[in-house]
């Protein structure tokens, strides 16, 4: 390959430096009024009525609708295809707005007017009254007796769906591998762990707030533009939320400043597109807050997880169980969907040789939503088992690497419940390299006898993560490129680039596959659902797997339409192009080209004696230049003999799956008194296939890292009691900054994965997974002390460390 | 047809009157800048210098480009597909900005500045030296020797193109066709006539005015926003006018406020793209005002003509010449194409005889310049034949209209130098209902002698009016559909709706083919070149012609794969389907087909048995329905068996054309003492095919009789001695108001015309052609006098009438 593997800058790179890049903000019309939605002060209850007389009187207000006045439609928002079958589609659990209110925050109002201090002034000039219900913040309260049913029109009570799932016989539960497990080695020859782990709800904290503007075409249709992942998907949920054909509506996704699975969801767009309906179908802008945006549009589910585990002394895994119960929050969003993913991951990881046994609850909650964020359910399902690894190699006294080596997924690894498996296997390798990087053998040793304030860990965490969502959910994804007169080509695709580089990979992909240079390829990377191709859009690391695949199938359409036309210019180089100005360079081109054949005068020249290289039309023997492509596009253009304008387009349903996998490696200076985690040095090594762009690659593997540092050390969204969101703002809610970050290092074990366009596999969302319980068990090798929940903040820290008896409990005053 | 020819209401109807249909001026992004153009102040001459300080002092003025600065680049602006044979290329003869000043008003410097009125004091601070030549805005003046050479890098005279050509044997000349009839016929049994005609030179007067706006995108492309007729050719020229490669260039073409032709130039965009540029791609807005739109932009060509005949005095037109001089201005815009097809249908119009024979002359001016408009040198044409055939009637006391049955272009005429002809013909037919409808024998003769101040006549005029320009030019145009999830379609076209109703034909045409409903067709009305199909725009009433064959060739591929997919869908009623929502739906629709067709259970269905109507899945036998489409569409995107996003795209390469003809018939009443013509009574029958839409086609001829009525009467665009406008401006240029205008009556002569996509030919461009000379023959009809200039304003008239006697000379003291 000549174009995909090499580090190309990104396309959109000085674009989007220089400002030239536009966002939805960008593009919103002049005049444009402004919407805000009005959010509830109770986390659960029921909104019994509005008094607008004095939000009315508001100078600028143009339009209030409440709960009241929406379509009794509900629709679900998840970013997931559609499905023909029932029980495989989205649950549909919220209106635009909502009577019921189910978070503190939730929807009830909205207020359209001439700017946004009127549009504040009117919500504070609402007045509301409620009938109020005690919260149900924690899954504990939500599932205990007598709690308030949060949706009762869809269940009986909150539980969202509970699966079950096993590794090993059918009939294996996890009480009776133990049992196999005694009576194989005896008790004394085991060793059992039981133990809770839990996982914080944290924010995705995209720099670009959820935004978008609405207004009436004619047609009747509805346009939105959107900061969105997924525009497709926004114009088909948000048909379903008004009611209308999913032809009436279109989608427009400019540049988007960040989603990280937040923009997975469809949010506020259809919100947004019935406020300018209301109002004769003017532009309407709809901007979510950060503190909204934080505590109200979706998060990572906090996920509560009893793990328990039994292991040979000798340093076999046996059997395994994780109960995970996810809070997930006043809507369903992806349902059950991650919490699912948690459990699946928790069981292929290991090789239990008896069994696994998983079981999964997904909870409403009178709390935050939880949704997608990078990774869905696997940072917190390597946390799990990753802890309880290294859990029970401290209980055994292995080494923790050794003790992966001898237990992880193995090469050749097919999950028998999904069918997906590894078809090119790196993770060892990634150990290898990762322990080698971070001198583990030595640093194992050099660290295990410490005493003092201060004290050093190294620790490690490995992962797995699929690509894509088959067979689990529909894979299909469309591509188009079109031939521009200078030889050049626009590369459409419903793919979208995130701020992830898909929009550069997929010039790299289409570059190579069709021969034209990478500058000749221009990609169209704002997606207008009227026009572009189909894609379900950016999530599940599936784009440079699934949408790739459709740029390789449809590069190959392209090229041979090239060829065609081609072959059809030299064979007419007596013909017609002789009146032309391209006569002499296709006439001699014609020449060289019998030459090198040794071909008569005459003879019919066949696409298949050509290629493309480098955007020119060369001998497909050797590879001389023939003429450059922009006389073939000029003539294909305007030939007054045959004028026909190339473009290709096709669908790539994707059937395959493949794991990716990697670690990372880290080492922590612990700061006892301080309860401070010092990252002295940290890499992670990835095995995803092929690398389409090493520069991009790594790039893509620093930011992963950084959330997996602020997941294990300082991020949560924290809650009162009674629902109310306590830290939705960038000031309280701790994401690393630049200072709290070390020098991120990255390797990758570069395997030609056979299922990828280009050998390539998953990328996207694996960084941030490994990082977190990393940290943590080189926190446990540093100090002896687990630390079973996240964030390990200098609270939490020193609580432990008082525990564990490394520090001096704080008197009440403070003696 | 059940959708091709009813009076569908347009589809941009409601979003037109309600605003909701965007116009470029609505797209504006906020905080765009504002730039505006600096007009030369005299007619002929050279910028020396300028002085700017003082401009680049005043606030809020961002930068100053003047035509000392611009790329050393020539480039062409007519709306012409691009030839690759040197000599069919456009004229290459400006640049951004001009040193060499052709005109009164000619672009010479640009400002951009924070607001317009930044912008107009800046221009206004500015000084410049010119070095001054005499203006020679007439034809006679710039043919004159020692005239100073507008273009002497080009030519080395003022002569753009001189073209000699004619019917009937090669080497007829006029001389000789004159000497042949009197060897046939006698001296005394001859009529000749040799006569001055004039048109005068006229604006399009679209109410939306010439205006876009530009900034830089990522990749480096430069995007332009803007209100044109052609956005695929303003791309290429844009791109020829920077020096940039075509893929780098972006036109968005949203809705427009009229063109008429003069939208048919690449007026300003190359500028507002250069203008972006220059200040670090930022957005600006570049709008002409009304008055350098009319004088400085493009106008309907003044055309002085030398016309002769000789007829038999019982009836024939044995010979005719014309010699035609085009005052093309300062640039060449179209080149000598409009005068080139006035003088072919000049030719064409009639059955000469003996022969006729064509010279046509353009030449540069210092005036303003001529390009496309509405009729493209067919109103001239048309006045002049039809002048010319009733001052021979009225010679040889021939009535009018059957003079014309007899020597008028007959049923099959090809002519012989382009092979364009009649594949349906109706023109004798349409003369037949416009007498009826007029009571042409009564009046002519109720009219014959009249006296006294007040007097009425009935005149007529015919003309004939090729579709699209092939063979000529380039005739290509493309499609793609893009089906829906919900069964409807998006309809993509390069083709331009310019307010005639295109989108709303195209929808039918859609419709029609595919066997959708005419309300599930949503058409892309707005032109991306980045993924519209190419197209080259709205133009020489091509589109429902050329783009049309474009719409029923994808049409016919798009039904194709729909009924592929059904046939597939009703094979595997048993199959994936089973599991989804359809399952009952495409079971029973199998039964229902396997009992209409006698078939076995198992047997296999076959798209050639299954069709689509009004948007459903039908038995190809009886038309029984089997399913919806949007059960269909929303498997197609969402099976797991087989996901496929419909979609179809092709190129028609047009290789046909075919006259329209048609005429105008008209009762006026003339009041001598003030010179002021009434129009009594008016009615155009066309010959154009099959009406696609009856509603929009009289709405169309309705459109065009205006304008025909102005041109005749009023419109006219002065200029004093030295070359400067004298009413630019829509008070002293007098387009007919409502006031003016009297009910238009619209006949059609509706034959299926066999060349076209559904029987249609040309209707855009027809019905301003015949109304002029029309009235002016209905005037010489009325009072004896025979207007050879237009328009026939009071002033013009009065002096008729007191040349020819009809009024006494006013003294210089009015007595």
């Amino acid at each position: 390959m000549k174009v995909v593997g090499e580090g190309k800058t990104r396309v959109d790179a000085y674009g989007k430096v220089t400002g030239e890049a536009k966002y939805t903000a960008d593009l919103e019309p002049a005049n444009i009024l402004t919407a805000k939605v009005m959010h509830a002060t109770i986390a659960n209850g029921v909104v019994k009525r509005f008094d607008l007389s004095e939000a009315e009187r508001v100078p600028g207000v143009v339009k209030i609708v409440t709960c009241f006045d929406v379509p009794d439609i509900q629709f679900p928002t998840a970013g997931h295809p559609w499905s023909t079958e029932t029980k495989h589609q989205d649950i549909c659990d919220r209106k635009l707005l909502n009577t019921r209110v189910r978070l503190f925050g939730d929807d009830i109002a909205a207020v359209v007017a001439e700017d946004e201090v009127a549009c504040d002034r009117a919500i504070r000039a609402v007045k509301v009254e409620y009938e109020e219900y005690p919260p149900i913040p924690t899954v504990e309260e939500a599932l205990a007796a007598g709690a308030s049913v949060l949706h009762p029109d869809l269940r009986e009570d909150n539980v969202i769906a509970h699966t079950h799932m096993v590794m090993g016989p059918d009939d294996f539960t996890y009480e009776r591998g133990l049992q196999e497990a005694e009576e194989i080695y005896g008790q004394d020859q085991l060793a059992v762990i039981d133990k809770e782990y839990r996982t914080p709800r944290i924010s995705h904290c995209h720099i670009e707030l959820p935004t978008s503007f609405a207004y009436q075409d004619v047609n009747g249709k509805i346009t939105i533009v959107s900061s969105t992942q997924i525009p497709h998907i926004v114009r088909r949920v948000t048909a379903q939320a008004l009611g209308w054909p999913v032809g009436k509506v279109r989608v427009i996704k400019p540049y988007i400043g960040g989603g990280f699975g937040n923009k997975q969801d469809v949010l506020y767009e259809p919100l947004n597109a019935y406020l300018s309906l209301q109002i004769g179908g003017r532009a309407v802008r709809l901007e979510i807050d950060r503190e909204n945006t934080i505590s109200g549009t979706r998060t990572r589910h906090e996920i509560v997880s009893r793990c328990r585990a039994v292991a040979s002394r000798d340093g076999k895994i046996l059997a395994r169980q994780i109960q995970a119960y996810a809070n997930n929050g006043g809507y369903a969003s992806h349902g059950h969907a991650i919490c699912a993913n948690c459990c699946t991951v928790f069981k292929d990881l290991y090789a239990d040789r008896i069994g696994c046994e998983a079981d999964g609850y997904t909870v409403y909650t009178s709390a935050a939503t939880g949704g997608a964020m990078r990774g869905y359910g696997i940072p917190q399902s390597v946390f799990f088992a990753e802890c309880l690894t290294d859990d029970i190699c401290r209980k055994i006294g292995a080494d923790p690497l050794k003790f992966r080596m001898e237990n992880c997924v193995p090469e050749g690894f097919v999950d028998p419940g999904n069918g997906i498996g590894f078809h090119s296997y790196g993770l060892k390798k990634c150990m290898e390299a990762g322990a080698e990087y971070i001198h583990w053998d030595e640093k194992r040793e050099k660290y295990k006898n410490q005493t003092g304030p201060v004290r050093r860990g190294v620790g490690m965490a490995i992962f797995c993560y699929k690509t894509g969502v088959h067979p689990i959910s529909l894979e299909t994804a469309s591509c188009r490129m079109i031939l521009n007169q200078d030889g050049s080509m626009q590369l459409s695709l419903g793919a979208t680039e995130i701020g992830q580089g898909a929009d550069t990979v997929f010039t790299q992909m289409a570059a190579e596959t069709t021969g034209l240079s990478f500058e000749n390829v221009y990609v169209v990377s704002t997606q207008d659902t009227d026009t572009a191709p189909f894609d379900t859009g950016a999530y599940a690391s599936r784009q440079s797997y699934v949408s790739g695949m459709a740029v390789k199938k449809c590069g190959i359409q392209f090229k041979e339409k090239l060829l065609d036309y081609a072959a059809y210019m030299l064979n007419s180089d007596t013909g017609y192009l002789s009146a032309t100005v391209y006569a002499e360079t296709v006439r001699s081109a014609r020449k060289r080209l019998n030459r090198i054949l040794g071909l008569r005068e005459g003879t019919e020249i066949t696409a298949d004696m050509l290629d493309v290289a480098d955007s020119r039309i060369v001998c497909a023997a050797g590879g001389e230049e023939l003429f450059p492509l922009s006389v073939l596009a000029d003539t294909a253009f305007y030939s007054l003999d045959r004028s026909v304008h190339i473009t290709a387009e096709c669908t790539n349903q994707c059937r395959k799956n493949t794991f990716s996998s990697g670690c990372c490696f880290v080492e922590v200076e612990v700061d006892l008194p301080l309860g401070l985690v010092e990252v002295k040095d940290i890499v992670n090594v990835h095995d995803s296939g092929k690398l389409l762009n090493p520069k991009l690659a790594e790039a893509q593997v620093h930011g992963g890292m950084s959330m997996g540092l602020g997941y294990g050390l300082s991020e949560e969204l924290l809650f009162s009691s009674d629902g109310r969101p306590l830290n939705p703002n960038l000031l309280d809610y701790k994401i690393p900054t630049a200072m709290d970050t070390p020098k991120l290092n990255v390797k990758f074990i570069e395997l030609v994965d056979p299922t990828g366009p280009y050998g390539n596999k998953s990328l996207g969302e694996p960084p941030a997974i490994p990082v977190a319980p990393a940290l943590r068990n080189a926190v446990l090798h540093a100090t002896g002390v687990a630390m079973d929940e996240l964030p390990m903040t200098p609270q939490r820290l020193i609580a432990a460390f008082q525990e564990h008896g490394l520090l001096k409990q704080n008197t009440p005053n403070g003696e």
